[in-house]
């Protein structure tokens, strides 16, 4: 009996070796075939080239959707189809034009109306500068310092912290509800320091949100370089004035769309592994790292699992999100008729880091999750993949967290990417092959994966 | 009795946990310093931009090694120094030209000159192609085929390994010593295939090697956009000409130098813990990466220390070595002194795998080193330092693993690096400031703790 036992550990053993050496050669083999094919990258191309920057309702975004339909299909997808959605239709409208009038004669600074904001209008407006870093600041100099003023928020990303989404996350409060905040104490518009850890002149935009309870007032970013240019005049000679003008607006929503392309699954096609990316992209660059690479990440994978002939035995569903970056419509959207169809999810995915050096993936799941991650880094961490992080997996899928589906964001090296994000900066040239290629793959891996094993 | 000895394991384990907490407290400062100072990227721009490409024997070699001796100074150190050397003194001369003559006319290709290589002479050399794969290719045609032609090494660097090194090692023979195994068979001269795994249209140079027992040809490598294109035209038209032209030479050895730059220990002065990058570059490019980054990072070792007023126990001692591109002599040299000072090494740290985000360390040393790693490595793992693998430490101070000195190499992310290196592509521009400041960072970090702990 004793032997018997004995042998039939010895079987499980070699059984689960034999899978794990069988598991390697195919996530080797997926490596393989997203560094050796160029179709994400020429997708990334197109999206960044030929479509460009492609904020929801605008006709970049309709033209990436129509764009979209046919690539999808042409990777390797069985079936693609829209998700009909009312996404936000903002205008940045003429382009912002800002400068500073002191002493020393008029100083052209570079600014960007944030996205959301309502316009100067033609006239612009024109005051002093109250310099501030936090919203306490804002409140010791109270309406008597701050009435009638612009106020600039010039709190830098702060550059000790290692993880830049952490410095960014920071500092995002200024850009996002300073606007609203100035205005409650009588100022007439806002300027926040970009949200970036480089020095230079490009200002980043992204999305502004205003309080219903406030007035609003104009909502502008401004580069780094010219944030600390503005600074040392303000210092030097407070009585310095800023002019400002932007032509941005907001028309009723409009109708866009969610593209929705699946390989069925050959055991339980009514369960689904979603994964994708954002469509819409901030309109001052190409949206090539913000999110054109998780885009074409997600279609690599169907064209990965086609080339190798890899039949999922559950359904692999690229979702393609609108409008993540004003309202995440597509997000949400996605997550309301899932509450309808009941449909079985058994994970969904995320890249929406930029397309860096991919180290891991961030999860927001369950302990057996975790386990299961613990069990396939022997087979992932050959390819960089040794950071495994609770919480962020990604802001689209973050609605079916309720549902309690297992949710997966690809992390990658963050040095680089708010030198890109939301800038006129994050271009395809921006983006290096064997990277973007890499994302595709360690997902594709991760999805081989959970397909074969589950949680 | 039993109660005294609980009592001791506590206050040890408390010291252990406060020790820890410091460290912590240190490298988080040694990070803070590096990534809110801008003196490495200033003097990596000084390095590129006033001095620029700098191969041994060059006068910006010697003008590198005059800026440094104030650089090193400034950055912090007690004492600086150089030790005197030969270096090879090979000149690249008139710019290389090469075009292919085909019936379909004249086609210019992106050459360059093989580090070492003789020229052509003014009057260029003109022959058939023979392309091939490798060296069993060249053996199996033999001379009644290659006599007379030039021939082509076109096996591109593996795309599929995830290390880039070592697709870079897999195929580097050609460059290395295909001049020699192609003129044994009788050719003209050799053209391989650059290494990188981009396609782009700028070759990469580096250094070949001649057998003392075979004839010297001329050696080029051709970039990898149009080695795609003479490998087409050849394939379609055999009797396609190349037509190769270069003008480099080689002058007698001169003289050149090391620069060293110390800050004294105060415990154990004579007791050293070696710092270094490699101060030649190829002269295509600025020598942005390889190794301009190794050379400011250890200069902002010491800048770091100063900053934090830390001192150490040991002396620091950074050694920017010259000539690591033509023959090592740099290296050669600083372990024939050592070989005759005795000097005791505690460890020697190299940085020269590019500018890009730290991963960890490379090591040549034995089990004591890899435990003390091991212990480390929560330490540093907040950093992104978790990769740390045996072997290929570094070039210039690897001559002193004789001495069984632990060696250390700072191992960065690899995706990017063949993008550039031997290349004119290799400019400051293409160095991100934050994974420079990383870098400097991590090699700061890694002295700190030997310096404290030692092995």
């Amino acid at each position: 009996m004793k032997k018997s036992i004995v042998f039939l550990f010895v079987c499980v053993q070699c059984l689960m070796a034999a899978a794990q050496n069988n598991d390697s050669i195919v996530i080797k083999s997926i490596f393989s075939s997203a560094l050796t094919s160029n179709a994400s990258y020429e997708n990334l191309r197109h999206l960044c080239k030929e479509i460009g920057g492609r904020i929801g309702g605008s006709p970049q975004a309709a033209k990436a959707v129509d764009w979209l339909h046919g690539a999808l299909k042409a990777a390797g997808a069985d079936t693609v189809y829209l998700q009909e959605l009312k996404v936000r239709n903002w205008k940045r409208g003429f382009k912002e034009s800002c400068y500073a009038k002191s002493n020393a004669g008029k100083k052209p600074l570079a600014v960007c109306a944030l996205g959301g904001a309502m316009g100067t209008g033609k006239q612009g407006v024109s005051a002093n500068i109250i310099e501030v870093q936090n919203f306490d600041q804002l409140k010791a100099l109270g309406e008597a310092n701050i009435k009638g003023k612009i106020v600039f928020f010039n709190r830098p990303a702060d550059p000790t912290l290692y993880s830049t989404f952490e410095a960014y996350g920071g500092a995002a409060d200024q850009r996002f509800i300073g606007a609203s905040m100035a205005a409650s104490y009588g100022a007439v518009a806002s300027i926040s320091r970009s949200l970036t850890n480089i020095k230079h002149i490009y200002p980043h935009t992204g999305i502004m949100h205003y309080f219903d309870s406030l007035p609003k007032i104009p909502a502008f970013a401004i580069s780094t370089v010219d944030a600390d240019i503005l600074s040392t005049l303000v210092k030097n000679e407070p009585s310095t004035k800023v002019y400002l003008k932007s032509g941005c607006y907001e028309n009723p929503d409009t109708i866009s769309n969610n593209v929705i392309a699946e390989i069925k699954g050959s055991e339980f096609p009514n369960e689904i592994i979603v994964v994708g990316g954002h469509i819409d992209a901030w309109e001052l660059g190409e949206g090539a790292h913000d999110d054109g690479i998780g885009v074409v990440q997600a279609m690599d994978v169907l064209r990965i699992f086609k080339e190798l002939n890899i039949k999922p035995r559950h359904t692999i569903r690229v979702v393609e999100f609108m409008d993540e970056e004003m309202a995440q419509r597509g997000g949400r959207k996605y997550e309301e008729i899932l509450q309808q169809t009941k449909e079985k999810h058994i994970a969904a995915i995320e890249s929406d880091e930029g397309g860096f050096t991919p180290q891991g993936f961030a999860y927001d799941a369950g302990d057996n999750v975790e386990k299961r991650l613990e069990q396939w880094k022997p087979l992932l961490i050959n390819y960089g993949l040794w950071l495994y992080n609770k919480g962020y997996s990604g802001v689209d899928i973050s609605f079916m967290e309720k549902e309690n589906i297992p949710l997966f964001g690809l992390i990658t090296d963050s040095q680089r990417y708010f030198d890109f994000q939301h800038a006129s900066t994050d271009k395809f040239e921006a983006v290096n092959q064997r990277e973007l290629q890499l994302g595709g793959a360690s997902i594709a891996a991760l999805i081989y994966l959970i397909d074969k094993y589950g949680f």
